[in-house]
């Protein structure tokens, strides 16, 4: 089958065409500044190569773009629209509706509607690109693969907060996690790489971007995840600061005259690594390589990001009452060899042991602790487009 | 010497007459409802034992009527006042200034009193004992063992938050750790049970009472502290939270119409075990025991409390690579032998094995790990009285 994955975000779309069974990407590409003098970019695995500027005025537009230029006779990878046999659509919040990857429906449309409160930036925006995928190609299966989907499995002693329990009952606050797609392929992709059962392993997935998360999977199912309600929670991030005492944003409301609205956007964009660096940047190898001025802040940046990143492996040992991978992704986790021996130099007590020159080693994957090590340590490199591509097959092919 | 240990709340006055040298309590008791109606509660070492209405319109007539029991002919175990070598008094913050013990001079009040927007509600109330005590025993030393002061030996990477920087250098905000009193003598009386030197092991203290903490304390000093900037950060305790993310605040805060100081309130009064269990109890024993309407939430609580010390547990492992000692105190981690059991099963991979019979064993100190463990696992009585009239006798014996 050949499937067009989607992720549509507020001003760009990206996608990506990919063989299911092949799992070779045949077109890929970016939609950005929609609805505003509009960019696109696009690749294919025949060599063309295109990055014009190209009016978009709304997502339709952008997708007709994508559409267009796929079928093209001689820049395209398809013949007409209908070769495209299932769209995946990136979903980011599926709320408890969505355990799994699902067919659009009218009724799932309206239900991930009724999620829009749950991520106001990033459930209207997916929206938006299903809509336009709709009008274009109303003959073609739409799948939404969900990014919290798979942290589903969690129980409620790992969900829920400590927050009085009428709170979970009237407004569904508890944790969901994210990076659900990322999580699901990487800790797979670890059991494969090892030869091993999937559903026997115990697997920790640090996931480091510049959005961050930490995920506990046992024997293939997620038993916790860093991030909470909301992407805020966990590590301290690229521009978010991850755990934090609520009595000290009540603290400091009062100290600066700032109400919670407030405080939660200081949180999400001027935290993290950036603010701990007194907004050097939030690049970690900018960080790493700061002039003298900032020198001594952006290493205590690195320092506090790979201190949380380690004490949450620790923790999610803990949660699972053991581990046999831990698992570095994302462009953190599969670049910055530093920050993961630094991370690595905690976990000792758990019989780890890496090999410097794996560790330096670019790959797929990469196996990066030794033979003696008692936990296996990996670097792969994530990839939720296939993962997406993966599903909307899969549900496609249930449907057969 | 005879050290009097002085404990002052908002409406109440906690005290204990320790000799240092045989480190027995001559006399003990309490003043509540001061300002109120007045209720004093005593008992001596000797037989004599007290419980009274005794009207006290403020802290100066509660330290009155202490001492004056104190030296009375027939109640008594001293002769007068001046008899009372030192004066320990329990402060609960001392900012970043006080790593230690020390006399209470003016300017330590003054200092104190820079740090009451800390600790509005205990600090002031601290002070208000420290003055009743200066005034009536104008001649005697009196020193401040700060709560906080244990935890000072954190590191930057383990105190910073992911927030701008500014505000650790304006307001101060930054992770203090609480409970240092009881985490050092508990960290100290476990390794001299056990025969190891402090200065070369790593324990987690298990501070689980209806305020809760863990406490990492590697070679003598404190690595990390789940406490913060307040209270009410780290474990679900008894009606507080715990660790929340900061974006479930702000929608709970849009959703049920609350401001940032509301919300904290309930973070701290109605969540917790409390809040979980649907206002059932935040009694660990009556959870235990709820009744079948209640059971079901009850359990979840319990669950929840130990799933959650178990992930610091397993996380302060990695913060000091590896611990030797694991220590549970206060109420609930003195007497509660299944939520003990209940969090050491998470911790199998640690090489932990836990003696059923030992577990259910009351002492003063207990090792409840079995002979194979690989971590040694220790049930002790926290004694802040004592260590409050250790570090004054200490304080007082280097003036001389």
């Amino acid at each position: 089958m050949k499937i067009l994955v989607i992720n549509s975000g507020s001003s760009s779309l990206k996608f990506q065409v990919i063989d299911s069974e092949t799992e070779r990407v045949l077109a890929k590409g970016l939609c950005e500044r929609i609805g505003i003098d509009g960019r696109f970019t696009y690749k294919t695995d025949t060599g063309v190569s295109l990055k014009e500027p190209v009016p978009m005025k709304d997502h339709k537009q952008a997708v007709h773009t994508i559409l267009d230029t796929l079928s093209d006779p001689d820049k395209g990878v398809i013949g007409e629209f209908s070769e495209i046999d299932v769209v995946g659509h990136r979903l980011v919040h599926g709320g408890e509706k969505f355990t799994g990857s699902v067919v659009i429906s009218e009724e799932v449309i309206h239900a991930m509607t009724e999620c829009n409160d749950l991520a106001p930036l990033h459930n209207p925006a997916n929206l938006v690109g299903v809509e336009a995928c709709r009008e274009l190609m109303p003959d073609t299966l739409m799948v939404g693969v969900f990014d919290t989907a798979f942290n589903q499995t969690m129980e409620p002693k790992a969900f829920l907060y400590g927050l009085p329990y009428k709170y979970y009952e009237r407004h569904k606050i508890r944790r969901y996690g994210f990076h659900g797609i990322s999580h699901k392929y990487v800790s797979r992709r670890a059991a494969q790489f090892m030869g091993q059962d999937p559903g026997r392993v115990k697997t920790i997935v640090c996931h480091l971007g510049n959005g961050a998360s930490i995920c506990a999977v046992k024997y293939g199912q997620v038993v916790d995840n860093s991030m909470g309600f909301t992407p805020l929670e966990g590590l301290v991030m690229g521009t978010r600061c991850g755990d934090v005492d609520a009595g000290a944003l009540e603290y400091l409301a009062k100290k600066e005259d700032l109400d919670i609205k407030q405080i939660v956007a200081i949180l999400n964009q001027e935290s993290g690594v950036l603010g701990i660096s007194k907004n050097f940047s939030s690049d970690f190898r900018e960080l790493k390589d700061a002039e003298i001025k900032y020198h001594e802040k952006a290493t205590l940046a690195r320092e506090i990001f790979a201190y949380r990143v380690a004490k949450y492996v620790g923790s999610y040992a803990a949660a699972m009452n053991g581990v046999d991978n831990i698992v570095f992704t994302a462009g953190i986790g599969e670049n910055d060899s530093d920050i993961r021996e630094e991370i690595c130099s905690y976990l000792e007590y758990l019989g780890i042991t890496i090999d410097e020159v794996k560790n330096r080693e670019q790959a797929e994957a990469v196996k990066i602790s030794d033979g003696t090590s008692r936990v296996n340590v990996l670097v792969i490199k994530t990839n939720e487009e296939l993962e997406i591509a993966r599903e909307a097959a899969a549900v496609a092919e249930g449907l057969v």
